[in-house]
């Protein structure tokens, strides 16, 4: 059992603490730590796919509507998991709806008390079309001028960036990544390779619904190496933003679970719990 | 943590162990003993209302299709939770999809190495509009004339019984309670009410989906007194039987969880875990 009250605030910059007696438990399920270096011949990043959802598996009561869910022990795990990975990644329905900060406040990471942005995550928003209009306002943007954060890759599909916005992202160090679409859009392999070859040796998946829902399809979910979700003692009511994958079909044509997981573990967080787990294939 | 292995069938009548050390963390949730004398002045009955659901709040993959989700601790576990309740409820959708059983085989109660049928909970099915076409095949009619469960009853609307189906219900000491319908069909209040006045004080609802969201709703979720919740680690996927209770909105107008519960215990058990809380109104 964890105790909200071990995650306090620090008053200086936001700083939050994550008890090492909490860090154990989630080891099992994270990738190496960052230190290592990189191969010459980068193979797909571990991704770690994480977010917090109530009993009837939503995110949040609308798609622009952010929904506190889950206490302050689950946010203090989400920016240590956060420090855990080279990169953090959102769809761009999650980036337009939230204005998140993508970036990791646990004491000790570069803008938080360490050195330079040693600790903080590479910000990924995915946006196949090009719809995000982000200005120099957008929070991952200014935490990246403020030193706070890293500057963000944009990953597209076809979209080219207008000058305004081509300014604001490649002037605090970001870039656009072009990949290949297919059929039905971006392919999840591609994305991967393409942050490989970036150095990205581990996402974190954050959200929203549909990138989640995608990751869990027969298909993709083979690309998952773990899953930690977090689960709040709420029910938000039909209508939200769900997290479940598509339907699947066994050989007989009859429909089976979509997904299972293994190596499961619970942890009793506050008034939530943690599920950590790996797919079963 | 709870191993499986301690959950042993036995291997006569399909006996279930649920060892005293599992059945702590439940005591709070629970009505008090059935040993208490009925007070001449019932109250409502306590209610339980208990499943088993996905990570994606699916307590099936469809409405006929009984769905394999949690291990053998959490059937332990619900067969001991029917022996601490006077009656068991389910909707008429379940009792055709399923046929359940509606007994307890935790060992020691009637028919399972116990006197008589003590122990044993009354099953209660919700029948509206007399949907149910059973004969004396089906398993709640089945047990009871085995000695090896309660007689059913059956409480409805407006409907009438055919000459038939009244032979196998009260044949084996069953009844057909009728109460008033309201204008959206039963009402949650009157039907705790009649079972109250046959004796009944304590009732655990175990499904399904339209029982559930229906308690769930504002207006009928203050009547539940406690909840129990089995997740299994598993997204069934979309197109399921799911948990999730009509929106709610607050006075300014705008959603907010439709509930939320209190005093939340989390209880890893097997791969699954289990949830106890109570409605925080």
């Amino acid at each position: 059992m964890v105790h909200p009250e071990n995650y306090s605030l620090s008053k200086t910059r936001d700083t939050l603490h994550f008890p090492p007696s909490s860090r154990e438990f989630l080891e099992h399920y994270l990738p190496p730590t960052r230190n290592i270096p990189l191969s010459s011949n980068p193979t797909k990043p571990h991704i770690t796919l994480t977010f917090a959802a109530s009993l009837d598996s939503q995110l949040s009561l609308s798609p622009g509507l952010p929904t506190a869910l889950s206490g302050p022990a689950s946010k203090a795990m989400t920016h240590y998991l956060r420090s855990r990975h080279d990169a953090i990644l959102v769809g761009v329905g999650t980036a337009i709806a939230d204005d998140p900060s993508l970036n990791c406040r646990i004491e000790g990471v570069g803008g938080y008390g360490g050195e330079g942005l040693e600790g903080q995550p590479r910000p990924v928003i995915l946006d196949p079309n090009g719809r995000w209009a982000f200005s120099e306002e957008i929070k991952v943007f200014v935490l990246a001028r403020e030193g706070r954060g890293r500057a963000p890759y944009v990953v597209t599909g076809t979209a080219e960036l207008d000058e305004g916005r081509r300014r604001v992202l490649e002037g605090c160090g970001g870039k656009l990544i072009t990949v290949g679409m297919g059929e039905r859009g971006l392919e999840w392999g591609e994305v991967l390779r393409v942050l490989g070859r970036e150095g990205i040796r581990s996402v974190m998946v954050e959200g929203g619904g549909k990138v989640i829902n995608s990751l869990l399809k027969v298909g993709n979910q083979g690309l998952v190496d773990s899953v930690i979700v977090t689960i709040a003692p709420t029910w938000l009511g039909e209508g939200g933003v769900v997290v479940s994958p598509p339907r699947r079909f066994g050989e007989d044509g009859n429909a089976m679970s979509a997904v299972k997981l293994g190596e499961v573990k619970w942890q009793p967080f506050g008034e939530d719990v943690v599920m950590c787990g790996r797919i079963k294939l």
